[in-house]
């Protein structure tokens, strides 16, 4: 009510994002309004280009620009091992141990009753048809390590087994009820070293 | 470099924003990734309105969409009395507190030898200007209360007083050392009842 409108629909706009409340808002607001002409457009720019280019794997679900995605399509990444994750930052947090070299599959979610979130809002389907050509030797369930990521990785082996692939969980050298994300490199590159078969 | 390159660009530039870090920049892209297009696109358009329709009215400096802006056109405001602020943000603040009726003017900065910032930065010579035609009879000067507040203050009132104008400075009833930004409304509306002459 006291900034011009412009400005006000700015500073609602930016707490509509996650984690930004009305100080950060309105210190972000006037940020870009007085940003070089030049670095508006860029972050702009970056906006609209994310949005564009970026999609889901087909075969995945990780964000790419191509499709299938670069991970996918590699040919030295170990075609018998999936990596089976929640969302794509859990993609960045694995590939940062520079430890895991097969591919990976990016639910998109765990099952969580709760938010009436069933394996048919996730890309379980999807997994299973990746698994019907028999080169897939064993899945990495990487799900969190708390109430959701368990009762999801219980799911999937127990659709996983009877096809006959080794079904492993990371170790838990990570905190329990921890976030996959949040872990550092070498915690989770000795989760993954340590994994158990379900 | 594990991400797509457009959705890298966006973290980028979202972390060049204040108080934006990785974390928070990684989080915001995928949430900018994942919003409805039309809100994506209000964000877009919000960014690029207030950059295109707000700009500083030419008598007090302060954010506005015309020019004068509606606080230096309204009639109903004392036009005797200006209050000298460092930013935009402090009108609100002043605004907030429902006591203070008369106009602004918003320097734009204060005097800071470290960052050479002299009076020739900010907005000195306007306001003196201002204060030619005789009808302004007080000027409060109501920069922050830490040591840069406090010296553009002095050096401001020493500038003002021999032109025969009362130069007020609000009272200490804010802590020494904080932001007017920052300031509760309670606290702010007692340090302009209690100012003092200097």
């Amino acid at each position: 009510m006291y900034y011009p409108e412009p400005m006000g629909m700015l500073i609602a706009e930016l707490r509509r994002l996650p984690g930004i409340g009305p100080r950060t808002a309105q210190r972000l607001a006037f940020h870009i309004l007085d940003l070089p002409q030049e670095e508006a457009n860029r972050l702009v720019a970056a906006i609209v280009e994310a949005r564009e280019k970026v999609s889901h794997c087909s075969i995945c679900g990780n964000l790419a620009t191509e499709d299938p995605c670069t991970l996918c399509n590699n040919p030295r990444r170990d075609q018998s091992l999936i990596c089976v994750v929640q969302d794509p930052r859990d993609v960045v947090a694995m590939e940062r141990t520079h430890e895991y070299k097969g591919l990976y599959h990016v639910l998109g979610g765990v099952i969580s009753p709760m938010e009436g979130i069933g394996p048919n809002e996730l890309r379980v389907k999807e997994l299973i048809t990746r698994l019907q050509d028999g080169s897939v030797k064993e899945i990495v369930l990487a799900t969190d390590l708390n109430a959701e990521g368990e009762v999801t990785a219980t799911y999937l082996a127990r659709l996983i087994k009877p096809l006959g692939i080794k079904t492993t969980r990371l170790a838990h050298g990570l905190p329990v009820g921890g976030d996959l994300e949040y872990a550092d490199q070498v915690t989770l590159a000795k989760a993954l070293e340590g994994r158990r078969e379900l």
